[in-house]
């Protein structure tokens, strides 16, 4: 069952007066959190499940804000009965540091300027995205969380977060999700952003002063990304080399897996920003928790992990979660791994793969 | 050894009286074609080779044109005692139609206008290709090849040549190449286009009028392709998640395997024209030569075959090469197919794996 209608909860958790300070010990405020949650918080506050999007999510991973239709990233997993059970969990869901649907980010207004910060926002990591994440749970009044649960740099983030501050963390759950990208996986993020950067529409950063978005840039990023979401078998079986029409060979959009793109693009742009875009992707390019002396060995002390796998994911392979899940067991750590067969590729962590939503299930419960 | 010094030729195939009738039935004329050879044709005339180069080749596969230290694209493969022997075979290498470097392909200037072709220039197919050099072996006085190689489109081309005339082709070197593109390869294609077309500077391809060039897209497009041409173990040997300089990140160049792509795409775009990118990577797209009913049994008649694939190329995998090959099995036809070990992905067809160069050289011989 879905949990329904729900609606996003804005707060600012930092000011000018207790502003962020970022792990480069630059400071940053004020700062705003989109968040939503769902279920209810026991009055023992221990019932808590952390919920952490990847790259172009949002807070909105459950439910709908009026239009049924229009479900939550995650819905498939959160709700009542569902793995992530909102009839015993209470689920929070924020949009994250440096995104673009409701917390701050480069495409905030930087008050010191009255303009968009642009490139001027600062670069930020892994860890600083966790500094937020624990501030919204002090703000709601909670200590220790059951579970947290992420997908991609979701999973990266909670990763960080059991490293950063294991005893907070009861259960991990990483999903499809890397504790160190691969020169491949840096590459294609750097073509993204070089893609980005070089539209003209982009000006340096200022492109809503313009009046103007690099709609070009992010366009050709999102669909050099989305064929590496998705398997090459998935691509063969859904599109094969099918033609939207039959007639001579032509130069515009022809074979049904290049209208599939364009359509992937053209949604996107709709609600994705470009600087978020840039932002995050560096976040991930300089994830490297394990070069962090002692942090396997912290992050055991108080988390239980489970991660999760794909087998047909190319974008973080198989051998990506089995790395991370071996530094934290040679660290004494109470971790699990599994992979699970699935033909979606790195996008199957948004969908229900048999096996998948089962193993979540049990190892929350 | 290298064939040393040697310089490019230019002959005008076809003209406004005998234009070149494309697979469309649209003509085209005049159309030049640039080409080289190298070693001496033998007086019975049969100890031609055929070369046919790759996306972003050219008629230079061997030798310098007086710098010693820039060599041919396959220099390692044709000279005096190497695999494609000079000592013995002369060798054919032209510029494709379509091209940039002295054949007529799109930023060639229209006759009937005065200006470039542009978009304007006609689509055309595997087999135009391999009807305009055909039209080169007849000005050269060759009935027949003894061999032809080539490797990714190379092979392509020679593939078709072997279906469409194989009376012409005594043995086929096919080299990391396909008979079907995947949904997966045409996705990547088509994001390249989109990156190419999208270019403000790209002017509906009339950028040359315009006194531009769509360097920006065409920059993206090669990034975003060579990331497919080499392995994710190279990327990952040569450079790992080594960076330029320590301290804090950065949101520009950081990372070598960054650097080193900035580095491809700025020398690609010095030499390389955005709309014959576009029109080959869509002859590829279209390739489909088994569609044509009897094509492998024709081919089978004329031509024995090697197929040639790499381990670790994940453009063109080694099941691309076993599906011509048993196809052309199943035809009755003479084809060996082997994979070769070799850590530089796709772009090996270039290189020296070892056991490559022996097996050209025994299968010409």
């Amino acid at each position: 069952m879905s949990v329904g209608r729900v609606s996003t909860q804005r707060v600012v958790l930092y000011d000018e007066g207790d502003p962020l300070v970022l792990s480069t010990g630059v400071t940053l405020a004020p700062v705003e959190v989109a968040y939503e949650t769902y279920g209810t918080l026991n009055a023992a506050r221990d019932n808590a499940i952390f919920v952490a999007h990847a790259l172009t999510g949002d807070a909105h991973a459950a439910g709908h804000h009026g239009d049924p239709s229009r479900l939550g990233w995650w819905d498939r997993l959160i709700g009542p009965g569902r793995p992530i059970d909102t009839d015993r969990f209470f689920v929070i869901s924020p949009n994250l540091l440096g995104g673009c649907q409701g917390t701050t980010g480069p495409s905030s207004t930087d008050r010191a300027t009255g303009r968009t910060y642009g490139m001027d926002f600062p670069l930020f990591s892994m860890s600083d995205l966790v500094t937020v994440h624990r501030r919204l749970l002090q703000h709601l009044g909670i200590e220790r969380l059951h579970g947290a649960v992420g997908g991609s740099l979701g999973g990266m983030q909670i990763l960080q977060w059991a490293i950063d501050a294991p005893e907070q963390v009861g259960r991990a759950v990483l999903v499809a999700a890397s504790a160190l990208l691969s020169a491949q996986n840096i590459a294609f993020s750097a073509v993204a952003r070089t893609a980005i950067m070089s539209d003209p529409d982009f000006h340096d950063g200022q492109y809503a002063a313009a009046g103007t978005r690099p709609a070009a840039g992010l366009s050709v990023a999102r669909k050099m990304a989305h064929i590496t979401y998705v398997s090459e078998e998935l691509l063969d079986q859904k599109f094969g080399r099918e033609r939207r029409e039959s007639g001579p060979p032509r130069m515009d959009t022809d074979f049904q897996v290049e209208s599939y793109l364009d359509h992937q693009a053209s949604t996107f742009i709709e609600r994705f920003d470009a600087l978020s875009y840039l932002y995050l992707t560096r976040v991930m390019d300089y994830f490297d928790p394990f070069s962090d002396n002692g942090a396997a060995e912290r992050a055991a002390g108080g988390t239980r992990f489970l991660a999760i796998s794909f087998d047909t994911d190319w974008r973080f392979p198989t051998h990506h979660s089995i790395a991370l899940h071996e530094r934290l067991l040679a660290a004494g750590a109470d971790s699990q791994h599994v992979e699970i067969p699935s033909v979606w590729g790195h996008d199957s962590f948004l969908l229900s793969p048999p096996g998948y939503h089962e193993r979540v299930a049990q190892f929350l419960a």
